[in-house]
């Protein structure tokens, strides 16, 4: 990376930590330049608006994010593995071992569902690539015979999201020291419903032996 | 209700639907006073800090909560009529009749896990007893013979309370249509893992009858 672009990582990396805990409207020119000992002439130079700044945090977050879960979850196996694999990476992401504030999307989403405008709108189309994602992954797991042919993959997607929001819900607000057990149950439950049943399973097992 | 019981609700009521879309921190005693077209200093005459007044707002939502959602569901059956009801108040409670933003206790919930305070500590407080009520309906399922013995009663109050999450994501900040259809279904699905064997059914209804 160049000396710009190291800047600019730094800057968006602060920026996605304070809107973890605040929100993206936390995120302001003056309290990065006070965080960073940056000038804020210098910060205006990369980011020309607040609003800039903000899509570009949002943007940041989505990248970290594709990153940390996405990718290494893909190089699951197709089928259940890949779904357990997301779900495995998700818990992770979502006990803010990156951001100090935990989901930053989990706060962005109820920060901006009232608001319209480009931020928003980035919000949205990452949050629906997401759930497009989940279910699409779990269509590979009827294709590989490990759910059922009747399984309703964008109702998972949106079952596995409820999972996950109460976790964040229990964990952070809640300081629940079993939120992560209640969540692997849930996927488990989920899991379980989407199977195909356990004789197809065993005759498939059969097959590939 | 005296003028001063009513002065006080109106406020309160206006000061619950600014925090439903922009969270406690967006009420403030000036944007108050604009609004209602009363004095400053008569707000501060009602409320003396602003942390009062986000505190009171609390209360004020959570009363709201319990006439509207949890006192007309606990007069149907208990078992799972009684689950049902609660359901189905809740999630109209949701669909924002009565609060223009939706849900404030979403909004608060990532408002607030990252702050300390007495404001946080009464949301915590009034979300422990939800999803404790919850639990209690849902062993009253069990008690009924509607529901399996070995059920998770708290695990079944973690799960919904993850649908309506998801619920409120989908239709505040996707704007998805299906968000009311996808919730009752997964509601269903919860509802049919807790059901006592359908053989277990037959017999307590050939016993009822």
């Amino acid at each position: 990376m160049r000396k710009g672009e190291l800047t600019r990582h730094t800057i968006l990396e602060r920026s996605a930590a304070i809107a973890s805990r605040m929100g993206l409207s936390g995120v302001t020119i003056g309290q990065l330049a006070e965080d960073l000992e940056l000038s804020k002439s210098g910060l205006f130079a990369h980011f020309q608006s607040k609003q800039a700044l903000q899509l570009q945090t949002l943007q940041f977050a989505g990248q970290l994010f594709i990153d940390r879960v996405i990718r290494p979850a893909l190089k699951a196996h197709r089928g259940e593995p890949r779904v357990r694999a997301l779900f495995e990476r998700w818990l992770e992401w979502a006990q803010a071992s990156t951001l100090e504030g935990g989901c930053l999307f989990v706060a962005a989403a109820s920060e901006l569902d009232d608001r319209d405008g480009p931020v928003r709108d980035e919000l949205v189309r990452q949050q629906k690539a997401w759930l497009e994602l989940i279910a699409n992954v779990a269509k590979g797991g009827v294709a590989e015979g490990d759910f059922h042919a009747g399984m309703d993959a964008e109702q998972f997607a949106y079952d596995l999201h409820g999972v996950m929001l109460a976790y964040h819900h229990a964990r952070r607000l809640l300081r629940d020291k079993s939120a992560g057990q209640r969540a692997r149950r849930a996927f488990l439950a989920l899991l379980h419903v989407a199977r195909a049943t356990p004789l197809s399973r065993a005759a498939r097992k059969a097959r590939a032996s």
